[in-house]
């Protein structure tokens, strides 16, 4: 499953960057921005016309999942459609030992049996505004920490002027081609967001681990939530229908939604850093963790239920890095990769004006990953290291606000600015399950790859372990700590400075004890690295900009973006894959052992269901985690499936998009609307996203 | 610690090669047979003069540990010196959950105390014939199967022709300079080998993985065996007497033992191969081993117990490995290689004659190696995996003996030639400890992995595991099976194929069911790519054997070896590293917490022991795995210490040597016998070795 998890865990080892990518985009290449949509091309290739009421009704019919996904608004009473997988944190977080709703899913019959997700953020987009002037004239000519200062002081500002009420509203500075363009996006902000309905684990992820990223497919993942105001069910007015008729093979097929991460534009150095460096670490640490939570998960039934969301995204993480890592060491992938910048480099040297003007970008980027390279251990553990525990974050964050809260808006570290506050807080304040044997499990383990990444005579390490195990260390710091409770975190937090210095909780003071160390080396890092990266990627972007202006697309940053395709196989290995599964391919898959274990209601439900009904399908789209749960719309922007996932070979989509082999792939609407009346019964639910009364795209 | 398990390990993944060397040494790079000394050089440089009778003696005192390991015979009567982590699963196969000789250590007070190790062998060189005219003779023109099975065959027949004894001597064929040479070594064989000596783990292995491979270090890692003949310890007249004085910054030392495997010679299509794709594969797939033994052990002191041994070895391998990643991936490390391979190549292919003579090996080697990465993942799983499983190992032994034997020697599999059986049978029918706890986790963990790596579609995978999950087939094989009994092994084999036919023993079941898909694939493997390797590295050996001579030394073929050098330290991130440690500093690492945490006679011991005694000790020696338990010897041929391990920039002596930064590490001989006095009481033991009647060297 896509996920952005897999981009989050390579937030510090990617780079933001920039760089070389050709004007012309193939195939059906490309996240565009919907105010840059390459209308002809669609026209000319798939007959589909697109204009503004088009478009403003997409922005306002697609959903993002602060957490990383995407979704949609299906219905006048705001229903939102989403992933399982999107929601399996807020699953694992309603269930009890006693009551597993991974394993036999959720399904609220009621209003009043809807519960609410513990800490989670549903946004709509509702403005764009083009701030580009303004940002650009305040960077003119500053570099280093100057550079970094400013860019940070704009982005809270502008983040903050959103305005009135930000606990309603959240503002987002958005980065366009590396800096060729700023805009300020505006989101509707719901922190009310309840669970209606989620299949059982085992048919949202039928197939699991060794399936992920596989197709022919058959995965039910899809759930549904409804978003509150004020308590009630949103009054919507913005969402899409569902299609009555089936997909068929070569239908044309849109994406919307949030692609989290692409970095098409990194240059040579970054990319072989990441292939010969950061890609083999990160993929034998994340293997390490995975070893020990499958072992850890064998102890019992409740070990399993707690370690099962943990293990869904190392899961999902590691596949996903070995999919890219697969494509950079392909020779011919990376040396067509090579070829672009090489090409563009020599157009840009060779004017003695624009030489003049550009200088060589290339060098300095070069030059700052090795500096990154020479540190990247230390940079990766003391500056963002987090122990791997939910709870160290928390206590950070405790130790942190106090004295972040006292600066200037523009002066704070990225994460404590206005704009950012009401996640924060919602996070910190809201009661959520915290289980210290998966606390326990990983501190252990961080502790043990610290000491082996850093060694053991290292100043940090001896700091933070003293003469102590891994072992005693973890249990002393979660058994100690009274932080699991909402209450507790809130009441420090408004206590401010004077009971965090003097708190004996042993994880703010953990927090505390190496809260220079990690302060001094995040600004070396951000003032030598990061924003020479940034600054020189930025360089090579308005090159690019100056010279081809927005014939292309954007590199993904979060933020609403639209692809187009089609409906279509690959082949693999010789053979042509066909596009799509159909529902007789699920029971022949079904071995009874997990993860080809089919849950009860599939297997009483085999003889209702239409065996010819589509399931899973692949289409040329381009997306990439982040894009989970958006919806797949037919011509007339209604429903006709949602993207959980991308084959094996777009996960080098991240550097670059192969239009042979690349594939989106979805659940189809119509088994959708078939499993909810013949497997669940849930006959309140489609009514009201079928409703013929609700007014669709067609009357906005 | 070095080990030639790392190399082992590797087995299938570092194809047998050859390349490119200068025909120079630097530094005191190179391990030498013993007929090949660059004597000038050593006199020159270290004023040491070496005669035959110097290296005959040397010859006649080592020994080679059949499981991959060195040592030396250090007394009259049969007493050899070894690492402990060589004889680890010695110790750990005599431990019972009652009494864990790990934890406590072994001190047989007499010799009816010393206790066998199960399925043990001490080999010593008695003679080596030079055989390269006969061998070269009858694989001339050939290539492919036919090429594979002449050399196999001319093994079998000359390994057997060692005569009469299998039982007390073996034979084994020596390929030197990948081709260059042919030598047959007779060793002696000795299978009755008993422990006599071993500290507690948590000396030997001071520091753990944290401080493996890393410079300064406090490692007792030493054991000491007996070596019995017909019952009685042998009557031994060949033995290195040990050294009284100190060891000294700056005192020459030469290393005997028996260096597992080095691949200094393969062309950069296998480098690049190893260092993007096997490497990287291998450590992500040790790492997660590592997480799930890592959890595993935490269950209880009875499954830390019987884990230790493996997570040893995982632990190990896994830096090991990681270490030659890194050199690998050094730019400057590889570019060295790169030149010098580029230098030969077009000295080879600018001459004519020569071209005509050699062609272009380097072309047929990529092409072999791009071969073998289109099947890499089948190769390793179908033709050689063994389900991480000792029992299944022994399954396949058995099934295959019936059919094998049945050919001529030369036919068979080289694993069952006449001269090879006698361990086989050893290790086949002697009694030893096996856990169905480790053996299930390790099934579960290879199911996963060849399910992950295969796809769930492959048709071994479904052959394999049916419509089982991986926990329910792992339970099946292991408990239902009957292996786990010597007598049940040595009653099946002794049955021969009609037995093997009919049981029920679900792991023979297994063995059987894959047998063909294995062979046939192995097949494939030695006929298409092996061989071809081998073949056309063998040119490149000869190309170079025919310009250069032997003027160099040959790849390490875990057969006897010397190396030459100092003591001498080395600069590890701008700083000095002293070359020797001492025992105070011992004491200020111990922290009191595993792997920190030093055994109570130690502790009670620190008073008595001189504090400035040699502890480690780092020096120039080129060594790799399979030196471990080398002694380290003086001018005098006497034991100044023993190795145990490299630093972590030795490890990229795989490849190359850097004589700037590759350092052996080693126990010195001082803090040997005053730890043997005064921690531990050994006083017959000190007395046997440094009894002053013992006939040293001196008077051979």
């Amino acid at each position: 499953m896509f996920l952005r998890s897999t981009a989050s865990c390579l937030s510090f080892f990617v780079f933001s960057s920039l760089t070389l990518l050709s004007p012309l985009s193939y195939g059906d290449e490309g996240m565009w921005t919907l105010d840059n949509l390459p209308k002809n091309e669609i026209q000319n290739k798939y007959d589909v016309k697109i204009d503004k009421a088009w478009t403003d009704k997409i922005m306002l019919s697609s959903a993002r999942l602060a957490n990383g996904c995407s979704g949609s608004f299906i219905s006048k009473t705001g229903l939102v459609m989403t992933n399982h997988h999107c929601v399996r944190d807020c699953i694992y977080r309603l269930s009890t030992p006693k009551e597993d709703f991974l394993k036999k899913g959720f399904h609220a019959k009621k209003r009043s049996e809807e519960r609410q997700c513990p800490a989670f953020e549903v946004n709509r987009l509702v403005k764009i505004e083009d701030v580009t002037g303004a940002v650009k004239k305040e960077l003119k000519g500053l570099s280093g920490e100057a550079y970094s200062k400013a860019k940070k002081s704009i982005s809270a500002r502008l983040e903050k002027s959103c305005g009135e009420d930000l606990e309603k509203y959240r503002c987002d500075l958005v980065d366009l081609y590396h800096g060729g363009e700023f805009h300020l996006y505006r989101y509707q902000r719901f922190q009310d967001v309840r669970m209606v309905f989620a299949p059982e684990q085992a048919i949202a992820h039928f197939g699991g681990d060794p399936d992920n990223f596989n197709f022919p497919r058959y995965a039910f993942d899809v759930s549904f939530l409804r978003v509150y105001e004020e308590g009630k069910p949103l009054d919507n007015l913005h969402y899409f229908k569902w299609s009555k008729t089936p997909s068929y093979k070569g239908e044309p097929s849109f994406i919307t939604g949030h692609p989290g991460s692409t970095q098409r534009l990194l240059t040579l150095a970054q990319l072989e850093y990441l292939r010969d460096y950061q890609l083999p670490d990160i993929i034998a640490y994340l293997a390490e963790m995975r070893g020990y939570l499958y072992q850890f998960q064998k102890q019992s039934a409740e070990a399993r239920r707690i370690a099962a969301s943990k293990i869904g995204r190392v899961d999902n993480g590691l596949k996903a890095l070995k999919g890219r890592a697969q494509s950079l060491r392909d020779k011919v992938f990376f040396s067509q990769i090579e070829k672009k910048e090489k090409t563009f480099r020599y157009q840009l040297t060779r004017n003695v004006w624009h030489k003049n003007k550009y200088g060589d970008p290339w060098k300095e980027i070069e030059s700052a990953v090795e500096k990154a390279k020479e540190r990247s251990s230390e940079i990766n553990i003391v500056a963002f290291g987090g122990f791997e525990s939910e709870l160290f974050a928390m206590a950070r964050h405790l130790v942190r606000l106090p004295e972040e809260l006292k600066k200037a808006n523009s002066q704070r570290l990225s994460e404590y600015t206005d704009s950012r506050l009401p996640q924060l807080k919602q996070m910190l304040f809201t009661e959520t399950p915290i289980y210290n044997d998966i606390e326990r499990l990983m501190i252990e383990f961080y502790l043990i790859k610290m000491r082996e990444s850093l060694g053991p005579d290292h100043a940090f390490v001896k700091k933070v372990m003293g003469r102590m195990s891994t072992s005693v260390l973890a249990k002393k710091w979660i058994e100690g700590s009274y932080l699991k409770k909402a209450s507790e975190r809130k009441r420090l937090f408004e206590q401010g400075s004077e009971a965090i210095k003097s708190s004996k909780d042993p994880l703010i003071q953990l927090a505390r004890l190496i809260d220079k160390d990690s302060r001094d080396l995040r600004l070396y890092f951000e003032n030598n690295i990061e924003s020479k990266l940034n600054k020189y990627s930025e360089v090579i972007a308005q090159a690019q900009f100056d010279i081809f202006g927005k014939n292309t697309y954007p590199d993904a940053t979060f933020s609403l973006r639209l692809s187009y395709g089609k409906v279509q196989g690959y082949k693999e290995s010789g053979q042509e894959i066909y596009p799509m599964t159909v529902t007789s391919g699920l029971y022949e898959r079904a071995t009874g052992s997990d993860p080809f274990e089919l849950p009860q209601s599939w297997i009483r439900a085999e003889k209702k269901l239409n065996h010819k009904t589509h399931f899973n399908f692949v289409s040329t789209n381009d997306i990439i985690g982040g894009n989970s749960g958006s919806p797949v719309i037919d011509k007339n922007a209604e429903v006709m499936g949602i993207v959980f996932d991308g084959n094996i070979h777009s996960l080098g989509g991240a550097y670059a998009y192969d239009p042979n082999l690349n594939r989106a792939v979805s659940l189809d609407a119509n088994i959708i609307t078939e499993a909810l009346d013949k497997v669940y019964g849930a006959k309140e639910l489609l009514k009201e996203f079928l409703d013929k009364t609700q007014t669709g795209f067609r009357t906005f």
